[in-house]
């Protein structure tokens, strides 16, 4: 690639990035990052950088980076048939023998998948869904979703909704209506710091009932979560939380949607996040780990308890109202399947478990005397840091003071990324299934320097 | 493809597909239909069928099947870099000559472009950046968006609500609340049949007028609608719509979205359709012929006049909440600039418009004379062939008849695919840009077989 050409000028004259501050973009007071090449958990830039990625793209590119499996079934479909579409009982080999291959690694009381492009439309036709399922069940005022504070669903004007962090509410007017939020599982912020993590979860699980029959239970139609709270801080739950959750769910005939964009196809150890906390999902919100990024593909994956109603809504009603055009891209669908095979082939479901001990011990090891650490916590291959300016009374830094940022920007100069996460002064890790102890150590290292280097 | 493999079965077992009779589809009462290859302008299924895709596919393979060029685009850009973000300022080679490359072809009066995966995901976008728009100016009241009945904007739930199909609404609790519609454009169906097309142009943008004074105009931010309705039966803009119905949203300060989906990038004969009718929007959607469905990917161009606005929001409130993993994903925008580039140097856009004159006019000439002829239309390469089951009172067929379906299923009996528009007895055309003269006679020629069997 030439450096004398005029891409950094094309990007800012005409590129709306996502989430940049784009005024300071336009005007040229950020820096134009242009990626050109990857391999495992390494990529460069055009001027030449390397840098570990430690968070996998955003969470996403699980097998890690230029695997030629994928990119060669990728070559393969363009070339054979790059696209047709799957409306009306259309499909491709590669779509349908993905279709197989999800619900051969799902849990066994689900039934069907339904393909979409990102995390955020998945959660769009889970909600589609849902308030189908309750008109066919002649309940028509159970429509309300529940979602938690700090939640992470997407970023549309729903999802968006779902979603329980400022940053993706304000200004643009959202939550809208008929969605609620309740109580963050946020042990290390719990209001009451007397209590354990398993009374904890009891009151979690009492402050959703309560919420519940407030609103009355007739008209709360699912409940939806991320086993582990992602975007919202690397939250895994409190002991015992998924059980008395669900056991609140099932007592007021709610249905309970697992979000497992983040932790579906390996990132804890396991297949699935359901299986590790022992979650009965209702749907399932698959995305990222399905391709690992190779190519956009997401899906809602139904039980079969919504699936028969499903179907007697097709018997009363037709042909299901729903659709996008590349619902199951064949190129999509054909890096779905050799990713799905390459997790298998690499047995990286589980080195995530092993190498998410592994990470989460060394960072405890390294960082946890330090004077501002407030928590480190994580389960399986994700990690989250987070710092506090006072140990004794978790007092958090100013919002101006950008700690987290400066940490993260300071950590990329020595040449490894990780995420400063949108709400809190949390520094977040999740890293390719293929890393090393060796990279992992270095990860350490550089996260314990900028610390250091920034808070002393 | 082996014949004896248990794909027929797994389609059924594990995939949900879009826009189908699922309980039928599970139950095997309605074909799966795997489709193996395609080039220029036929498909192939796995049994060795071919057929003539007079519909593109979903009007998106613009450009005809098999093209090596994107093929090997792809087949590049997955082997040197499949993913990486585009978060925070981040770009690639390929997304960043991409937005050049759509900035170069869209109205002078357009500054950006903000990527996604779908339509749908592009008019979120769109909603979003509506609303941040109007809380930055300082009129958070100002927030209703007005579609078309009859419009396609999506199969979402804020986007299926701008849609105006009933298909789309019924049993999903659409449309939700700040999503009104208006009249459709539609002279074919006009109330007063004494009109001429210039005054039911006039009485649409009086009745758009009306509504707006109802509600308020400081309640209404925009209008979306389509330069032709595409799904909604192909129904291209009565003269001098676009010029009457522009005049009442610049009195009240209203935004004008033109959803260029099925229109950008060629299908009129000219790039835009805003181009075509004269409109002046300030978010134009894109999506299907961005990449010609070789990838997925879809576009927000943002107007000046909106981005400065953007930009004094991004100075107020730092980064945009905004953002899509898959946004600007490399090997999507790789795709859309190794398609751009083939639709200039084959000269794909003026033979759209040489093509299209000639299949409306083949089209009028087989079967404008046909005792069931409502209406043969169409502007570019579009074509809708709307029936009536009596001419003098343009009486409609019931639909339990399903009169279109037969015909388009007879035709694909006869190697000739269109599409059953979901609303009316409407036959959709909408062929890729490279078919020929002889392939038209062919399209027209099964066309009128079709319609004689079906209905003498």
């Amino acid at each position: 690639m030439l450096k004398n050409d005029p891409l950094e000028q094309w990007d800012r004259d005409n590129f709306f990035h996502a989430s940049t501050h784009l005024a300071m973009h336009a005007r040229g007071e950020t820096p134009t990052r242009v990626i050109s090449g990857a391999k495992g958990v390494h990529i460069q830039d055009r001027d030449g950088n390397q840098f570990l990625d430690a968070f996998a793209g955003l969470y996403c590119v699980n097998v890690g980076y230029g695997h030629p499996e994928i990119a060669d079934a990728i070559a393969a479909q363009a070339k054979e048939l790059a696209y047709y579409h799957s409306y009306v009982g259309h499909g491709t080999e590669a779509s349908i023998t993905l279709s197989k291959m999800i619900m051969d690694r799902a849990p066994d009381h689900m039934s069907k998948v339904y393909f979409g492009l990102s995390g955020s439309d998945a959660n769009e036709t889970n909600i589609k869904l849902i308030w189908y399922y309750n008109n066919i069940l002649g309940r028509p005022e159970k429509k309300k979703i529940i979602s938690r504070w700090r939640g992470y669903h997407g970023s549309g004007l729903m999802t968006g909704s779902l979603t329980g962090l400022e940053l993706f509410h304000k200004k643009f007017d959202l939550p809208l209506a008929q969605v609620i939020h309740t109580e963050a599982p946020y042990y290390f912020r719990r209001t009451d710091q007397s209590m354990t993590e398993e009374q904890f979860s009891a009151h979690c699980a009492v402050e959703l009932e309560a919420q519940i029959e407030r609103e009355g239970a007739d008209t709360i139609a699912a409940f939806i979560g991320e086993p582990v709270l992602g975007t919202g801080g690397i939250v895994p739950p409190p002991a015992g939380y998924w059980a008395a959750i669900q056991a609140v769910l099932d007592k007021h005939d709610i249905l309970l949607v697992a979000d497992e964009v983040v932790t579906g196809f390996g990132r804890l150890g396991t297949m699935f996040g359901s299986e590790y906390y022992g979650m009965k999902p209702d749907l399932i919100t698959i995305a990222k780990g399905l391709t690992s990024a190779y190519a956009p593909l997401s899906g809602s994956i139904v039980s079969d308890k919504m699936w028969k109603v499903l179907e007697q809504g097709a018997d009363e009603n037709g042909p299901i109202g729903h659709g996008w055009t590349y619902s199951a891209h064949p190129i999509c669908a054909a890096a779905g399947v050799a990713n799905l095979k390459l997790i298998d082939d690499l047995n990286l479901v589980a080195n995530a478990g092993r190498m998410g001990t592994y990470l989460n011990a060394a960072m405890r090891d390294a960082l946890g005397d330090h004077v501002n650490m407030g928590e480190i916590r994580g389960d399986g291959l994700l990690c989250g840091v987070e710092l506090v300016k006072n140990q004794d009374t978790k007092q958090a830094f100013e919002a101006a003071d950008k700690i987290c940022p400066t940490i993260v920007g300071a950590m990329a100069e020595q040449g490894v990324i990780a995420r400063a996460m949108p709400q809190g002064d949390i520094i977040g890790f999740a890293p390719p299934f293929c890393i090393s102890e060796a990279e992992i150590d270095k990860v350490v290292d550089v996260t314990k320097k900028a610390i250091t280097q920034v808070l002393g």
